[in-house]
């Protein structure tokens, strides 16, 4: 996470970004140099429905600049991440599966009504992309690729200033490339056999140790699975604490993820891949972390074009949380360059 | 092949595009509006080296102008797509498979040159996947996918007006993305497990066919192959002519081939991905062509998200051996509208 900085030392044009999830909606107000100068967070309440949501963030909007004392027209545009599906060019989402019943919902323009501003749509992994190519880990990049480790798995493609929507607002869907193609793979959350996210995403960590342990391997995680449900967290503390089988799971996640990224850099060849969200086994600080990250670039560095091998740069994401949001307004920026320069 | 437009007829300013390959050298003349004026075609002789060639390359260039009765001047540029390995930026040829000893050469530079015009360089899947997206097949499309189905499988991935050449000018290498990540997997001519060139390219069908005569499988191939070394074409001639194993194999390459092209739309999303190059078993005019492509959208559609299934075109590319000289035309015609944009 990024410190703040003071208004007084900001630059304008100030943009407003918006990462909307399905339990908290994360706000901030950036300055042109991509700096936070205030954050937010409110819960999503999605059971509460998108209307009620829209006018939620719309408040929080006017509260982060009251506070910081910016009048509504000094904020250039606001940009706002979303879950898919959706339709980015029309301002829908369609039936984004972590927000339940929001459906066919124009959010882009009823978040702009509540707020005040014209807002730039995107897809919440695209916005945390563009966050990590602005201010994040890929500032130095021409291109990159984020993958968002999490429950599922997300991503998003930069290259230049372009980001990769796709035709039919599916681009970047780097969960669900085919790594197994064979009759027996592993079946997707999405329900097809075979994706990056049926192997690596936390569900899958999670199904695999289940699978490990029903199989009579012996490991401190079977105690554990006694007590409570399994989550990627307790695969991470007994590696850490020396479990052979929970280590031999993250290892062999970070193998399928190593084998992803070389089908990825094959087609896009960016400058570097970055790995963001919460199932990354304690990122850049934690011992364990550091090992995860070192078995994916040795799959990476196995299989991959040789100059690839050598220079693509993989590495964690740096933003945090609050890559959405920076991004989105980042997306924002880019939108509101774009229309000055066409006037 | 498109009808030549006459010169009294055609959209000023014009282009002159080449396409350097192993075997053939291939170069034409273009208009604004990507239409061949004449096109022209001469042997690489790739053992006289790359000088010598880039020296009868701009001699073919004067030859063409001359032909029509246009003034060097007349030329806005001159575009040129080459096999890699390269570095695009640069200029150079490094390593190139296809023209041995080519080693380090300044190509671009040195075509220059020798035909008085400035180049822009191009890896030459790209410059036919933007032929193709100028005025082939995806003339209508806002972005896609052209698949080179030869002795190896190239690709050209084309956003908008975007090349994606990428930062180390291995872009869009869509042979080589994983299909089988398994210890087991196929070797790509490339030496590494699981590709897609290792599945489903012209040398891999000739593999797989030799495999399962090897195996015993009764067929009219076994009988050919005495004869003389097995090709696709007389894996589709064998096809056509109601031979079981034939056909299989030519149905289980689209297979492969719809596997690799699901990677492909959940990465970028394109408009649609069109397949080129030798090994199309006839293209849109023959029976088993057809049949060949049913089966690549039989398998994209039982794989692919929802909306892509539906909505993503698969189709044959439409330019045949001419798009590369025209889409190398069109990326020096965006190069030389985007400087004139700068000045």
């Amino acid at each position: 996470m990024l410190p703040v900085v003071r208004l007084d030392q900001a630059q304008p044009p100030f943009y407003v970004g918006i990462d909307l999830g399905g339990t908290n909606i994360k706000l901030g107000v950036v300055d042109d140099l991509g700096r936070t100068l205030v954050r937010h967070s409110l819960p999503t309440q999605a059971e509460r429905g998108p209307e009620d949501a829209a006018g939620r963030m719309g408040q929080a909007v006017r509260e982060m600049l009251a506070k910081l004392g910016l009048r509504p027209e000094q904020v250039a545009r606001a940009g706002l991440g979303s879950p898919g599906t959706m339709d980015i060019p029309a301002g829908l989402l369609l039936t984004p599966h972590n927000l339940p019943g929001w459906h066919h919902f124009p959010l882009r323009d009823r978040v702009s009504h509540h707020s005040g501003l014209e807002v730039t749509f995107a897809n919440d992994a695209a916005a945390a992309a563009y966050g990590e190519f602005w201010v994040g880990s890929g500032r130095d990049f021409s291109s990159l690729i984020l993958l968002t480790l999490g429950t599922g798995i997300g991503g998003g493609i930069i290259v230049g200033e372009l980001s990769i929507d796709g035709e039919h607002s599916h681009g970047a869907e780097c969960g669900h490339i085919i790594i197994d193609s064979r009759d027996d793979a592993r079946i997707c959350p999405c329900g097809q056999p075979g994706h990056l996210e049926g192997y690596a995403s936390a569900t899958a960590v999670i199904k695999r140790t289940e699978e490990a342990l029903a199989s009579g391997r012996a490991s401190s995680l079977a105690r554990r699975a006694q007590q409570e449900p399994l989550t990627p967290l307790m695969v991470a503390q007994e590696a850490e604490a020396g479990d052979a089988l929970a280590m031999e799971l993250v290892l062999e996640t970070a193998r399928y993820l190593g084998i992803g990224i070389v089908t990825l850099i094959h087609t896009i060849d960016p400058t570097g891949v970055l790995l963001g969200g919460a199932m990354t086994f304690g990122g850049p600080d934690a011992v364990l972390g550091r090992r995860f990250l070192q078995r994916v670039r040795e799959e990476v560095r196995r299989r991959a074009f040789p100059v690839l091998a050598q220079r693509t740069v993989i590495d964690f994401a740096s933003l945090g949380g609050d890559a959405g949001f920076i991004g989105a307004a980042g997306l924002a920026r880019l939108a509101h360059r774009q229309k000055r320069h066409d006037a």
